[in-house]
């Protein structure tokens, strides 16, 4: 799992090595300093290692090393750490003796720390970029059309590409994804023969799940369109094509009545200054008794994606703080019913999505190259990270209209019999409320 | 339950009779159709009927009628219902012929009607009322320090005057407030030998509970000097004075550390303006693995508590959005973990409350007046009706650390054994997450 970068198979021109200076030694100590003086090694490009002072004072060895192969690429660390550590990994000027995700959750701390030493209450100023649909389709191609055999190689077998729920460990992958559906079913009490509206399907799993498991009608919207192609494949296939409509259209189109919305794993694609229209929009599709579920990365504080994911792996995404989702409720007088925050259940799927990343890492070099491989790599061990530390969250919350009382008295209902459910069809009355 | 006034026990001024004109008619009609058309009769003081035309249409009858006994109160109702019809209701001047709290109830729903149909997203202007200490004193002195024998004729065995949780109907009131701090403290996951720090203490009955039954010691602090002096006599009288101590003082004033901070039914009296500040407050109490629970009446959408209620019942008092919560914890990195609204526990806890307190009414009206009794079975029908019909909203918050693990993974563990804990003391153990 950790990098094993050959720098010989990359694109990046050849580096000036050289002799090391008291100046170097002065960059990378502040580098250090400013990072938190976190339990990591610094190798330069001589060999010469250096460590942060609570590293050398501390009884603990460091976590892992940072080798650092210019004194080109150690100013470029220094003048942009969050957009330049990913770009200079990429290109394969960064390593890392370790382990990846190690040394990055060891960084985390790191900097959290000093951000609270110094009190900053990590109040970012807000990014401004188009939140328009034509700029969320474009967006949303650069990521999730890169091609359904990709995601094959690494995703679950339905190819969920959303936080799993490890309710009964240990459990497979594949396990705590059908968990995770039956979870968001049991939250929404679905009913034989509701209807529900879906916005952003993925590759049409939970969709498929709560007509086959729950007897429930569904439209789904999506706009990644081999998505979209691969779902109405597989509802023609599971013979559903009745119960299950993929349409590719952009949340902002959605019109028409539902008894339940859900959405997983879409709100962090819409910006924030969108949130009162996807609210205006769901109010008009709910009626008296209507509920909904929103499954979302999420952060504590509100603050934008780091620059070097934004630019590369997720163009135009945003999580939400809880005080922002409250935008998509409040105004239309939804009652928020229940919150959960699942982030350690997302440290744990992007472990086993790590792991087979790995496994297939030559197969993804072979359909991509060697720099697409470690930028993913980063990415996904950078996301274990994140959720590990606490940097980010997944929140689950459930609503309703403000004057249903057509709602749960407790949630008595979804940890009764959990694991019945998933096996057997149809029994969907159990998930009622009391 | 209906309220059954004598008007000739008031001291309100004799009132004028006389012949109803058209416009009389007209002004009831108005009225009417500004409260969104209510099933609801109005009888007049010469005892003339008029209903709603949707009432008159309608094959269901009126829920109840409305009696007002003069053209002065007619035009106050008016002027500014919000305020007078409280009023007025005090004064014997309007009453009501059938169940209060259903007319209550029929009343919240047209008027939240109406509101939706004009498109109101009930974004009332901020009331802004002094939220010093000394302002905090005053108020809850005015509510809370009424006596305690008044609150023993209506409350459960232990004094809660907070919102029970009725997890296994039918239950008693006494055995659903046991079920509520059980709820609390499994969603603290408190230890034996914890430190917690409460801040808003009622009578005491969480804090013994939680020292008596979870092994905690307890420093807990109110500003509402009988409730203080009845706690610290309880107490003394469990032998749980090593472990629970009661401060008569402000939460402004907390200091010292805590693994677990809680707050049952303070946050109402706290302006947000002041959440901020209250947030600083949890922030230098709570460790790395420190957590906390915030239980308060909430709002879907903010705006201010209705006037009467302010003025004549809980003066300074403000249910939040969960907007205006997030302003607790997202300043300081805190992680919120698990949202719970529980509103339609609360209108039965409340349905409870009514029912004893009419049983009482006699006793009361010797302790104070009438006009105290049909202000309180005012405030305590129309919570009812607020709760019931989604006005008002009762959320459990636990947050704890951004950067700590020591989180649970599933919140199973509040619905596994739910009963036998509370039976059975020194068994927090089986509370802990997997």
């Amino acid at each position: 799992m950790p990098a094993v970068a050959t720098r010989s198979e990359m694109s990046a021109p050849a580096v000036p090595t050289g002799k090391i200076t008291w100046l170097d030694r002065w960059l990378v100590r502040h580098m250090l300093r400013l990072a938190g003086q976190p339990r990591l090694a610094v190798e330069l490009w001589n060999g010469e290692r250096l460590t942060a002072s609570s590293a050398r004072n501390d009884s603990t060895a460091p976590v892992g090393t940072v080798q650092i192969d210019s004194r080109r690429c150690l100013l470029r660390l220094l003048t942009d750490p969050e957009l330049h550590f990913g770009e200079e990994w990429s290109d394969g000027h960064v390593d890392i003796e370790g382990d990846l995700t190690e040394v990055l959750c060891e960084l985390n701390r790191s900097l959290e720390s000093t951000a609270r030493r110094r009190n900053h209450p990590w109040r970012w100023p807000r990014l401004r970029r188009p939140g328009s649909a034509q700029a969320a389709r474009h967006n949303i191609h650069h990521h999730y059309d890169l091609g359904n055999d990709f995601y094959r190689l690494w995703l679950d077998e339905q190819l969920l590409y959303t936080c799993a729920y490890f309710d009964q460990p240990p459990m497979s992958l594949e396990a705590a994804q059908i968990a995770k559906m039956d979870h968001v079913c049991r939250k929404l009490r679905l009913q034989p023969g509701e209807r529900v509206i879906e916005a952003g399907s993925g590759w049409g799993a939970l969709a498929l799940h709560m007509a086959r498991r729950y007897g429930v009608t569904v439209r789904s919207y999506n706009i990644a369109h081999e998505q979209v192609v691969e779902s109405q494949r597989l509802a023609h296939k599971a013979g559903l094509t009745s119960q299950v409509e993929f349409i590719e259209d952009d949340w902002r189109n959605i019109t028409g009545s539902c008894d339940a919305f859900v959405s997983v794993g879409m709100l962090e694609h819409v910006r924030p200054e969108n949130y009162p229209h996807l609210g205006r929009m769901i109010d008009g599709c709910l009626p008296r008794h209507g509920r909904g579920l929103i499954h979302t990365i999420g952060l504590n504080t509100p603050r934008p994606l780091d620059r070097w994911t934004e630019r590369y792996i997720f163009p135009g995404a945003q999580p939400p703080a809880l005080s922002q989702m409250t935008e998509l409720f409040e105004p239309y007088g939804f009652s928020i019913l229940d919150v959960e925050n699942l982030r350690l259940h997302y440290a744990e799927t992007l472990r086993h999505w790590l792991a087979r990343f790995e496994q297939s890492a030559d197969r993804i070099r072979d359909m991509f190259d060697e720099r697409f491989v470690r930028m993913w790599r980063l990415y996904l061990a950078a996301s274990v990270a994140t959720f590990e530390t606490g940097w980010l969250q997944l929140f689950q919350v459930v609503f309703a209209r403000g004057a249903s009382n057509d709602v749960p008295w407790t949630r008595s209902h979804l940890y009764a019999d959990a694991r019945r459910l998933s096996s057997t069809a149809g029994e969907s009355q159990s998930v009622r409320s009391q």
